[in-house]
């Protein structure tokens, strides 16, 4: 029996268990000093009480013989689909609910789409990037090339036509640069994909971070995407749903290769290896789109765009330079002093107590740059930055 | 950009919508006839109260700062890992929790397991077989031999060791055909994919139903199998849970390939392309595993065998051969006076009124065989097999 040789290929990723052992080794060592986690990429407020109440409500009926609910349809109820194309409304983007696709969050989403192209396709990624488009592609042996995103194109890089790609990965507002590409630069890369006959699977998992009203939330508020892009949503940090899991992926009937219609080859690869997203998991996605769950949910997002803002204003005010914070819970920053992120990691843990995240772990490009987070508390964060402050001043 | 041609080799599948278009036209055309539905492989009763009030405790949790939770272990949280070792310990089996991972269910661990296999392996699959199996492996262009399934062997094929095989799927007891091995043909299997280098993809979904005291539960009864299978279980039958999406996979440490331990592998695909199952549901999951959630489960499961238990009656009392009926909620019946499977369906329909499942939409081998399942009503189960009886008396 052959195993699929390509995962000896895989990096081992020791960005996350580095930093847990070396604040562990820290604590440790020191005892007494209240370490400050501004790294973390998960959400700490609660499921909203629209959101819960729709759960409970949908528990109740699985209790009980007349409203109970079996298999479901594998794309997802129509009464999620049809609540999310009515969200798209709001950016003005037209889609059928049938282009939509309840998922378990975009990372199934994003991993499992690659089932419906050959392993022979060259991969475009950022450098930085979120590990997992690297691996996904390392594990299905695909080429792999990467756009380099940097100080000087704000992070938000541009296409090369003088590369060639099948597969191009964008992730805006971005993780973890939190950058945001304006609907020009989408124009761009939307116009490259055309001319490359290739697929841009469009990573939104961000979009309800955006303040900036010029800037786009859905790659389809470019129309001639839907002849070739993927979009990928999730509640997970819109709505707090990171242990909840539920998203939608968007393949739009438009997007054709090679003469196959890719919606139809989907909804084939998800009836064949996926039974859908529990009933009350729906109900609780459909909640947050009702109008009690997004003013509840936008309130969450507002904590944490403040948390954003402080972070922000701190650097800003230090003359750091940096992307990120105003649409999205993530600052990137260059490391001061000319730092390497590991030894500013370092030096931030020892003397400040505070703990990030080394840009080297996402990338070469992420070299001498650092991730912080919005999503602690509020009053942490002050605390962080000040001693980040008197640290670096 | 090149699509994955092997999705335009995958059959259509039109046993199901065929089933529908021909009921809902016959409908239309005799509104006043009743019709009872024998064919649903779904669930019909409720989650259990033990599981109703766990999951109602966890969303309430995670509508709560501090106790909610966000992202959990790819692998499933160790209470449930720990209580799902537990319960292997009822069947002798001795397993360490960290070889057992949660799933949303059976269908898409073994569609994403076969990401750890090269494309080039042979694919032994019985026929009549649940067409997943196969559609799963079209997909990744791999080779399949089929072992046939017929009355001979009473729908329980054992190995051929003229046949080479690198992935062997085995479902016991048997979708479609109720079927299930004893503890001495499952040693014989171990026994052929040792010789092998084989893996066995073992289903045990409806391990749940086993009455027969000396009847496997799971395939590691025989200790060898740690070494050469995978096992799949889900709550879906158990626990009623096909809408609520929850299983298990176990992945033995003692199974390595080409000295590469399919745990880490596992353990690899799932980090990089699932974030979990939710928390509410694994705390559903925990209650089944509870006394009271066994006690309760165990009564829904009692009313399929009991419609199950009467529908073998009828047919054993008219002399039609048949398998399952005792340890599973199907039943697997050959037609009678020599019908085909879809001439069968077309009669029970038009004269009886009763739904069922042509054995030819599961393979070749099901020609001839009709598939009719206990999850209906205790009552309509009782009227269908008097009208059945009538008809083919």
């Amino acid at each position: 029996m052959n195993i699929n040789k390509h995962y000896l290929e895989l990096q081992e990723s020791y960005l996350f268990s580095t930093i847990n052992h070396k604040v562990a080794e820290f604590q440790r060592e020191h005892p007494d000093r209240k370490l400050i986690r501004m790294g973390i990429g998960d959400v700490t407020l609660p499921l909203a009480p629209a959101v819960v109440a729709a759960m409970q409500a949908a528990v109740a009926q699985m209790g009980c013989k007349s409203t109970f609910h079996g298999y479901g349809p594998e794309q997802g109820y129509g009464f999620l689909r049809e609540a999310i194309a009515v969200y798209y409304q709001r950016f003005g983007v037209t889609l059928p609910a049938d282009d939509i696709f309840v998922s378990d969050g975009a990372k199934s989403d994003l991993g499992n789409i690659l089932d419906l192209f050959d392993a022979d396709n060259t991969v475009l990624i950022p450098d930085p990037v979120y590990p997992v488009y690297v691996d996904t592609n390392v594990m299905a042996g695909r080429k792999i090339v990467f756009a380099d995103a940097n100080e000087e194109n704000g992070f938000l890089p541009m296409p090369d036509r003088s590369v060639h790609a099948d597969i191009i990965y964008l992730c805006s507002p971005n993780n973890p640069t939190g950058a945001a590409y304006s609907r020009g630069q989408l124009e761009a890369w939307v116009d490259y994909a055309l001319s490359e006959d290739a697929v841009i699977l469009f990573d939104a998992a961000y979009e309800a971070f955006i303040c900036d009203e010029d800037l786009p939330h859905s790659i389809y508020e470019i129309e001639a995407a839907k002849r070739c892009a993927i979009e990928f949503c999730s509640f997970s940090k819109t709505a707090g749903f990171t242990g909840t899991r539920c998203g939608y992926t968007v393949v739009p009937s438009e997007l054709v290769a090679q003469e196959i219609g890719l919606r139809k080859l989907w909804l084939r690869r998800q009836t064949t290896k996926f039974n859908g997203v529990p009933y009350i998991v729906q109900r609780g996605a459909e909640a947050v789109l009702s109008e009690a769950g997004q003013r509840q949910c936008r309130a969450n997002i507002a904590v944490y765009q403040e948390n954003a803002r402080i972070i922000a204003d701190t650097l800003r005010g230090m003359g750091i330079w940096f992307t990120g914070g105003k649409n999205s819970p993530y600052i990137w920053l260059k490391c001061p002093g000319g730092l390497d992120s590991w030894t500013f990691f370092d030096r931030l843990l020892a003397e400040a107590g505070v703990i990030g995240t080394p840009g080297s772990g996402f990338g070469k490009n992420g070299e001498g740059f650092f991730r912080l987070t919005g999503f602690g508390e509020k009053a942490a964060t002050e605390v962080a930055m000040k001693r980040f402050q008197n640290l670096f001043a």
